[in-house]
């Protein structure tokens, strides 16, 4: 427990790789939050989600998701290169192995930003992972949310409240919770930036055991 | 677990109030992160500690500490008004129950600077609390910034510095530790800041049962 460096204090070894699960139900704002937090330009890794669904306009592939058909995305879930996959609302979303291992080698920080679904799956494979759950303000404001993105049409919308509401109920396995409340967003990136220094700073760090 | 204002999410409770208790060897710089803190201008109350040691130019009775003669300092110890005291290189040290107490009532979160004796007291009492070790870059950092306070005779210096890598062997009671460096104090004042942050953001808040 000696330092090379300086041999009279004990160790400050650099804190290990955290794996950051930034989670929410659809439309509390994790995509703003991320590009809030890749805006911030810390040396941070970014897992990018490969899903079926269509981009959204301005959406970029390869950097706010890998954008597969159906047949390539099912091939890499046969080959077991997905940490986790799930459909949701009829689409296919999923996280390549590739993205959080080649991070976590190179000594970054992860941020992976996947639904509620998937961070139950992330938790399981790596419970040291840390867990961050969005919620929002209220409930009129995810509604709000979601009909300002135009993408969603009305059944599809109150499927989405629904869900959430069954969603919100799981924070309890999430260690923090980020309110995301509208006009608020640069509150919930800082809140998410102090989190990851806060846990930077832990005594015991949590050492993910990944893959 | 429903909200009043919004029925349908779980309720979101304010935070309850933290008490962060900040310690580490003589010398460190617990003082002038205190100061660092204070220009943060956040809402949170500063725990001032009692002591009979001699004010250092420019320190503000009731401010900075609570100036007493040993006389006073023992009559509070003996009517249990003082949460923990002990007697540090030959001077008394207390923090009086009073200003701890009036901080949480007022849903303040409360910072305690105290060393890290003090700090092991504060433990057994309120095990709930937030424990930050403010740790030096090297021994040759707090042997220069002892020296540079100009109030150190050598012998006394050379004990401190003893008590100091005892002291840093016990950084495994607490759960933050925060790097002090030379240079750097701003670092470690925004790391101590972020780590209130994340506390504020736990799903199962530390709830202190004090006193």
């Amino acid at each position: 427990m000696r330092s090379a460096s300086s041999p009279e204090i004990p160790e400050v070894n650099p804190a290990p790789p955290l794996l950051v699960v930034l989670s929410g139900p659809s439309g509390v704002g994790k995509d703003a939050a991320l590009a809030g937090l890749k805006k911030l330009d810390r040396a941070w890794h970014f897992a990018v989600t490969a899903t079926t669904r269509a981009p959204r306009p301005g959406e970029k592939d390869g950097v706010d998701y890998i954008f597969l058909d159906t047949d390539t995305f099912l091939k890499m879930q046969e080959r077991d290169e997905l940490l986790e996959s799930a459909q949701v609302y009829g689409r296919w979303y999923g996280v390549p192995r590739s993205q959080v291992r080649q991070g976590l080698r190179a000594g970054r920080d992860v941020i992976l930003k996947i639904d509620v679904q998937g961070a139950a799956t992330v938790r399981r494979l790596a419970p040291e992972a840390v867990f961050i759950f969005m919620m929002p303000g209220s409930m009129q404001e995810l509604r709000g949310r979601l009909a300002h993105r135009m993408t969603e049409t009305s059944p599809e919308m109150e499927l989405r409240l629904r869900t959430a509401q069954q969603e919100l109920a799981q924070v309890g396995q999430f260690q923090y919770r980020v309110v995301n409340q509208d006009n608020c967003l640069d509150q919930a990136v800082a809140e998410i930036d102090a989190i990851i220094t806060a846990e930077k700073c832990r005594v015991t760090p949590r050492l993910v055991q990944f893959l």
